[in-house]
Order: C-alpha cells, then structure tokens, then sequence
C-alpha cells in the first residue's frame, strides 16, 4: 500500500469546482457519504496543489482552509510556473513537471498516497498515465458555469469504480431547494 | 401522486450530457443504481423532449432509441421553434413555450407525471420554477467537452435530495479503465 496518486476533489452535479466567480463556498455543509469521505485523509502523506489554488487560500484565513480542517498535517506543494515571491503559506513551490513533481511528492509522504488537489495539475497526472484513483464528492448544486472539473482535448476516459466495477455509476434523486 | 414534473437524465461526471461530437453512446452498458432507475418510467405518462433530442433519434432505429427500451409507452411531445415538415417518429410537435407545453403535457398524461428529456427544455422549466425531481445518473467517464448539463447564467441552483435531505451528496471513488 502507498504511492498511489489520488485526485481528491469535490464537484457541483454540472462539473464545476468553483463558480464563475471563483466562490467554493458552496462545497462546505455537506455531508459527505462514503467511506472514502473518513478515510481518504489518512491515507494521503503528501499534497500537491496548484498556483489557483494557493492563491484562495492566501487570501483567507489559513485555519479555514487547512486541508481537512486541520485533521491532516504533511508536506505541501505547490506546483507553479510562477511561484510567488513570498508566501503567507506553509507550503514549498515546486517548478517541475508534472512527472517530477509527483517523484518529490511520493518521496515526501513518507510510503503514503499523493493527493491532488485542484483541476489542472490531476488533469496532467491522468493525461500522463500517473494518477490511480479519483475520490469525488458530487455536490447537489447547479452552478452553470466557472472552473471545469476537467477541461481538455481528446478522447473520453472511461472511469471504472474500485470498489464494485459492475456498478460504477451513481444515482441522486434531487428537487430544486424550497420547491415542494 | 401525479402531475409533477421529471428531468430524467445522465450526465458524464464532469457535467454533459453528450460528447462533443453529439454520442450518447458511453451512456449505454451502465447498471443504474437505485430504485429510482426502476421506479422512474412508471411515473410518467408523457415525455417533453426537444429538437435535439429528436433528430438524434431520426437519424437511427427507433427500435434502439425508443424511450426506456421500450419498456414505456405514451404521447411524446417535441418542443420546437422550428418543427421539421414530417418526421418518422410517433411524436407531436409543439411550438408553445414551456408553460402551455408542459400543461399540454400534463394534460396527456393521464395523472402521471410528467417526463423531461435533454438539457435546454429541463433548463427552461427549472428557471421558471416549474421542475419538481430530477433524477440523475451519474456515469463514470470524463468527456472533456460536449453539450452541458447545464448551460445558464445566473446565481447557483441549490438542490435536495428527495430521499434524504442531510444527505445529498454522493461519493464516487474511480479509477481511470486499464490501470491497475
């Protein structure tokens, strides 16, 4: 067990992981169900994240954004082509692609998972072959736009479920809030 | 019972509800979830589909596009600025806006509910608060591109599970087809 590469992400049911203003709000006051929800947090030793990314948390209060509220603690890298000059951060800027990056990370976790956060560097890892698994949380929001939980080229890439391969899809039986 | 209206429909996980090249084709081989896959056909007791949806189904056997395999029978309605001179479908086309085309559509359904397919008209009807449910399955692939779930502007859509309203969200945990 360990080393493997985990996108753990959660998405609005039309794929966004931000709102056109950038908002994540909307992702908090979910129970999330599943057991990935508890565990994913303890299998992950190392967190690579991206310049969006450290930029939102810079602007806001580091004990609201910690990663899983603080249950969490290890090393985390930015991966940038512009690293700041300074950061409010505990983090480390990393400039290499996305291959090395993810060599550093796995060194750094100490025999434990990489997780990825964000949408473009886990869009690098699975169009490099490199990423192992997807822990998504679906949030029951519409929100018509903003960031895309993958915007790319190319073929479809088919997902199959770890737990239960013959029973990968999901089902959410949804009403619009304070329709009745 | 009776008389609500459905959005019936699947979306990729990263929010379409069709490729760029306009396949549907990933949607099929997928074992849905949930009661709600079984339950769905039976409630309703006419179908509001658009343009799209109706020349896609022109263009192939209407033995393989029938609406649920056809496992359900009653009036389709087409909504449509545009309706073609004829169609090979047994379909009635509509030129109302969404109001009377789902009054239309209610009336036709003899007590049962009523069924939307696609995207815009489900789009239409949630924006002049005229959705009830909306039952989706969630298939595991990326596609990158295509016909959105959602495409509108305007303040997010906050949505409540039917079932279970603490528990909205869902939790999916993937790996990409070929990797081990």
């Amino acid at each position: 067990m360990g080393g493997s590469v985990i996108w753990h992400v959660a998405t609005s049911l039309d794929g966004y992981i931000a709102a056109p203003d950038g908002d994540v709000g909307w992702v908090f006051g979910h129970d999330f169900p599943g057991r990935e929800a508890e565990t994913t947090p303890g299998r992950i030793g190392a967190i690579i994240a991206g310049r969006v990314w450290h930029d939102e948390c810079a602007a806001r209060d580091w004990d609201v954004v910690v990663p899983y509220h603080g249950r969490w603690s290890g090393p985390i890298f930015v991966l940038t082509h512009r690293p700041p000059d300074a950061s409010p951060l505990p983090v480390t800027f990393l400039t290499a692609d996305i291959n090395l990056a993810i060599r550093t990370a796995r060194d750094a976790a100490c025999g434990k998972d990489v997780g990825l956060f964000g949408a473009d560097i886990p869009r690098q890892a699975l169009e490099a072959g490199l990423l192992d698994e997807i822990i998504v949380h679906i949030v029951p929001i519409l929100l018509g736009g903003g960031r895309r939980l993958c915007a790319r080229d190319g073929p479809p890439i088919r997902l199959v479920n770890t737990q239960d391969k013959d029973h990968a899809a999901a089902t959410l039986a949804l009403r619009p809030e304070g329709k009745r």
